[in-house]
């Protein structure tokens, strides 16, 4: 039986790779990736360094295949969400199954039966990343078999936290884990601890009103880290500005923050 | 100055400990430890365990705190949490100084000023873990000078993600990570994916009137591991009996799971 894994190998740092990760990319015998022709060369590097530290010996194969493009703007009204619109999910799911088009063949075509092929995931394969659905479509199709082992990774959930030295939540509180998209039309029922991922539109900036810290982070683990704290209405634009100039900078940018609205 | 490092050791499967957190543990003098006296003999074990393989040449001490006792009939009713009742974060926010007061105590006396001092921290430091906010109140007193670095882990959320192969959140949408305690009040407002700590009343049977899927486990990562998965409604009392065998056998229990609700 063809086996996948899906590997955590977290969000920048190589040191965040598990002993399980390690010992797990050393079984590889195919390495699967999806290519958009546009990303980023840092992001290559970051991932060939973890090869090279991790799989020395060099005994396997990277396939590349064509990532196909999705459809940024569906949904979305200039940089604004459309409220109740479902047109993002379809262009996500229409998205996912071109890609799972692209990953079956290339499985097909360049894993050998009793071989290992791997998934490399960026922080931890349960949040926001489409490896796992994209697998399981293929799997419900039912022309190919293979089995799927996962292996959780340093997400930048929790690199962010450390970094700040902050717990996520309050005590016996809960915590919301949401995306920029949501957070731009409001902030969530009931939760005073809420992670925003996936944020290209700087959805703080609406909840300056809120007495609330940001703990911020960019580039998380990697040489070009950034980070600010603070009160909520009084670091905001300090973020702004950063995030802006460090986007210039680099070309692309990665970012993920805490907001905590305290409770007197 | 003083150091202590907070390390998050993965939720039971000593692999599952990074590659940072392994360097680590090899700088550090001394391991600080709270022991109620009554800490299950396999996390201890545990924990030995991850010192043996990872810091072999045993050029460390071993330092045990008596963790003060916590009310825990505080705020509840019963089984059952009272509605709006404070006094469960009252009794928990005594508890912590009172903690901070023995890890104060632990530290004065037994880190010397150029040494490395450590806390082993279940899963990830970030998710309902008290250490970073007793060493903070510790900080705050303004007696002891320590710097503090902390060292994300494998969450048990990711490590169940990990362990049932699915994802935390659908595409674009938010997860909330909740208490047991929480969870039997209501489901919360404006998300269908809740993971669930810290659960001693298996408040998922509360909900079976959902159209939802559970995916829960326990003892994750050790070799005790338990996984269930499957439509609320029809797994639920499996879980409840499985659990409480499992309780009865081991005399302790550790769970968490993923509630997924669906959406035509
Ligand atoms: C497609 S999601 C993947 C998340 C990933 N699976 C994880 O566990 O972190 C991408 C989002 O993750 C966050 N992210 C990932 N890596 C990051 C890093 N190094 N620094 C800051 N944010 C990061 C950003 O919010 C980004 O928009
Ligand atoms: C005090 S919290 C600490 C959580 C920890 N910091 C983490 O990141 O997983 C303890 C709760 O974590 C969950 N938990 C921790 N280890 C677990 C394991 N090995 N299997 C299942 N649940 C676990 C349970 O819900 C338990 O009630």
């Amino acid at each position: 039986m063809k086996q996948i894994l899906v590997v955590g190998v977290g969000a920048g740092n190589p040191e965040q790779l598990t002993v399980q990760a390690v010992n797990a990319l050393r079984r590889v015998d195919v390495f699967f990736v999806l290519d958009k022709g546009d990303v980023k060369q840092e992001l290559v590097d970051l991932r060939e360094e973890i090869l090279r530290r991790y799989a020395p010996d060099g005994d396997y194969r990277v396939v590349v295949g064509r990532d196909p493009e999705r459809d940024r703007r569906a949904g979305l009204e200039g940089d604004r969400p459309i409220a109740g619109s479902s047109a993002y999910v379809e262009s996500v799911d229409d998205w996912r199954r071109r890609r799972a088009d692209v990953c079956a063949g290339m499985i097909a075509a360049e894993l050998g039966e009793d071989q290992v092929g791997a998934f490399l995931v960026w922080g931890d394969p349960s949040l926001y990343d489409s490896t796992l659905a994209i697998l399981d479509d293929i799997l419900a199709r039912g022309e190919l078999g293979f089995e799927i082992e996962v292996i959780p990774g340093i997400s930048s959930v929790s690199a962010l936290a450390a970094r700040h030295r902050v717990g996520l939540n309050q005590v016996g509180k809960p915590i919301q884990i949401t995306t920029g998209r949501r957070l731009a039309k409001k902030w969530p029922d009931d939760v005073d601890d809420v992670v925003v991922m996936l944020d290209a539109q700087t959805a703080f900036t609406q909840h300056t009103d809120q007495d609330a810290d940001i703990y911020w982070g960019a580039y998380l683990g990697t040489p070009d880290e950034l980070l600010i704290a603070g009160p909520l209405a009084e670091v905001a634009e300090e973020i702004v500005e950063v995030r802006a100039e460090a986007r210039r900078r680099k070309g692309w940018i990665m970012d993920t923050y805490l907001l905590r609205r305290n409770r007197k």
